[in-house]
């Protein structure tokens, strides 16, 4: 099943999608090039937006979740993906210790654990789950839906305290499932002789959005430019807005200001495709994630005239960290839908594959809202198993293959740009 | 579906089943480390042998047909480990030069190389069929029984003598798929700007049976010390005789001599086990394939007692060259089943990865025979798809996913014996 498009593909996303097409060799060996020079995350999910006239990526997870909700014919291609990953980073693998988002108990949250660690298993590591959490001070069991159980035991550091592992349990690697949103706990730190993934630089103790989306506009211009498109099809403007206090309002002049000149812009670009709809813009926390302090604004003075209650919501993220730096991004449309629902595709890569993705599908959320809003239902849709294979011949517009293929090229950008990302941020850059 | 194992998995095989299944993480770390050493041939496919005792690969070839055998279920799978091969070796080609097998118009395989083409488009490449054949002067549509055409078009080297190609099309890789029993054509020589894969000097022109077999029983006997395994479970015994002329009879005194030597070997074994079958070998030449020069002996004297028939089927294999070196290998019951027909696994990998099988269904033939003869009545049965897979919490001897599996880790033991075979053979090794 794949989501009907509202508004079907037309005037410029078509040609997008004819041009992408067309050019796949082209685009398939540029990206084995830059492989060559850029290390992908371990692992990533990209939540795309598809309004008909744009396709952007507007969140980029290192910590990805939504595993389970891959289509079980996927499996075989993840785990071959994970397999060429250990590959690369840890050979001499036998060991993986899991970490898990340290208080998630949600049962899909688990699920999503539990399909991990089969992927993994598959590979042929012994796979072990190991809890950031002060209370698991035992191996503890958890029981899952489907009658399986999970077992999360407590993290050890080795006597010389140079490694990190569980009772009996020495990895070679060291897989993180918990985002840092509550900064970095003591006991990741200073593991040198274990291969820790993703780096902690790439949590949200010291990531910020603004990195990200400044790589992003960096490769997006490469690969329009290779293509002839225009980058803004791909990409939506953003800008950094920082020491902003929504208790206090301080900032917020200037917050105000950089909104409206992006609403500016956007409308420019708007008029030059004859695009109807109204413009708005995300505002953001940079650090962070979750879906919480997150606006939907179409007027500047809408920062000025927030609620108590809408400032506090803006305040504070998860773990409650106060917000302070901005990020202001061009709002897209989504106007996928699977019975009158909005649906957004996540695309879930390990390594520099594809191996999947999935639809959230909201009922009650508009098309210009955050669909990844917390107690938000939403319904896992998996992509159909062939969305990495282009349909050559099939008309431009018209099939779920090349639709999936056009989210997998852009998925793939965002990949790129989170790579390049952790190469900029990393604090022990390796020197050649 | 899956076959039916005559003598279910006991005694012996069930025991290496489950020492090799608990050996997960320590085999696939094994072969990580392997695949640091040794590259994989670009592709391969291995022809297996389970007598329930024992389970051994008898053909190792690395112009693999039978891509059109697979579950479509597979084809991802397949496209991401022709990426993974692509990029290591050429990750800035764009054009795909395929030569299939020069002479060989059957639409088995002629949809052989359809999905083949298939599989390099899909990773993103340009991909056209060039013919070894001096009958195709210009480009030269074949029909497909779906419907569906391929076209042959004329090799032609560059003005300057140094690629190949065709009109209007210069190719980075080349890819064959014709294993070069007739000999090495001038065309293919001397390509040193573009990747010919494989190598020259993996054709059967140049390759040998007896290096790839002596490659594989120094894999094999690290494989089995690692895992505390008698490795004769996995490895026929063989023993290579020069020298012999079947039309003059000079030499087969000799060959006479070294069968029986091996039988007696075998006896031993298969008194060691306990295993009431009668042994036999198989007489083959150690260059060449398709299933000429093939012959099943139970006793040395059969040698000497040769008909003229049997004699000038044993002289010469394909193309028309004449045998003067054999392997004598010891020969592996088949004893799987399918509605009572002999049944023999094939594994399917591109670069290290297994990405399906199939298996040769043959009405006519005996357990003891070679199936894969001239005008074989063979139906393709693919592996159901999680033959990468295994079980872990399944009994041993009771899954597919945990047979295919055994099956997956015999292939890439003979692989990895292809790869240190290539290396050995070199005639250019590189200098490190």
């Amino acid at each position: 099943m794949v989501p009907h498009l509202v508004t079907a593909l037309n005037g410029p996303l078509l040609d997008l999608e004819k041009k992408i097409l067309n050019a796949t060799p082209a685009i398939e060996r540029w990206f084995r090039l830059e492989w060559q020079e850029h290390t992908p995350p371990f692992y990533c999910s990209v939540d795309l937006r598809n309004a008909g006239f744009k396709l952007a990526p507007v969140d980029t997870n290192l910590y990805p979740a939504g595993f389970n909700n891959l289509a079980p014919e996927m499996l075989p291609l993840a785990v071959q993906a994970a397999m060429a990953a250990i590959e690369k980073y840890c050979p001499d693998a036998k060991n993986l210790l899991l970490i898990p988002e340290t208080n998630n108990r949600s049962s899909f949250y688990l699920q999503n654990i539990a399909r991990m660690i089969q992927i993994f298993r598959q590979t042929g590591l012994n796979v072990r789950l190991g809890s950031l959490s002060d209370d698991i001070k035992t191996p503890t069991p958890i029981d899952l839906p489907d009658g399986s159980t999970l077992t999360l035991e407590p993290l050890e550091r080795s006597a010389n305290g140079r490694r990190l592992g569980l009772k009996n349990f020495d990895p070679c690697t060291i897989l993180l499932n918990d985002d840092l949103s509550a900064g970095i706990p003591a006991i990741l730190e200073n593991l040198n002789e274990q291969t820790l993934l993703p780096p902690l630089h790439a949590g949200w103790a010291l990531r910020r959005k603004s990195n990200h989306f400044s790589a992003y506009d960096d490769v997006v211009k490469k690969f329009a430019k290779m293509n002839d498109i225009d980058a803004w099809m791909l990409n939506p403007y953003f800008a950094k807005c920082g020491k902003v206090d929504f208790k206090d309002h301080s900032g917020e002049e200037a917050l105000a200001a950089q909104v409206d000149a992006l609403l500016t812009k956007i409308r420019k670009k708007y008029r030059e495709y004859g695009i109807k709809e109204t413009p708005f813009v995300i505002i953001k926390a940079d650090a962070g994630t979750y879906g919480m302090g997150i606006m939907t604004v179409k007027d500047g003075s809408e920062v000025k005239d927030m609620t108590a209650k809408q400032r506090s919501r803006m305040a504070v993220v998860k773990d409650g960290h106060e917000v302070t730096d901005v990020i202001i991004q061009e709002g897209v449309h989504t106007f996928e839908r699977i019975n009158d629902s909005v649906a957004e595709p996540v695309v879930m890569m390990i390594d520099r594959y594809v191996v999947g993705g999935y639809y959230r599908v909201h009922a009650d959320r508009d098309i210009n809202e955050n669909l990844n809003a917390p107690g938000a239902h939403f319904v896992p849709l998996a992509f159909a198993q062939q969305h990495s294979l282009p349909d050559m011949h099939a008309k431009p517009g018209t099939t779920a293959p090349n639709r999936f293929y056009l989210y997998g090229v852009v998925a793939r950008l965002a990949l790129l740009a989170a790579s390049i990302e952790l190469e900029k941020t990393d604090p022990n850059p390796e020197v050649y």
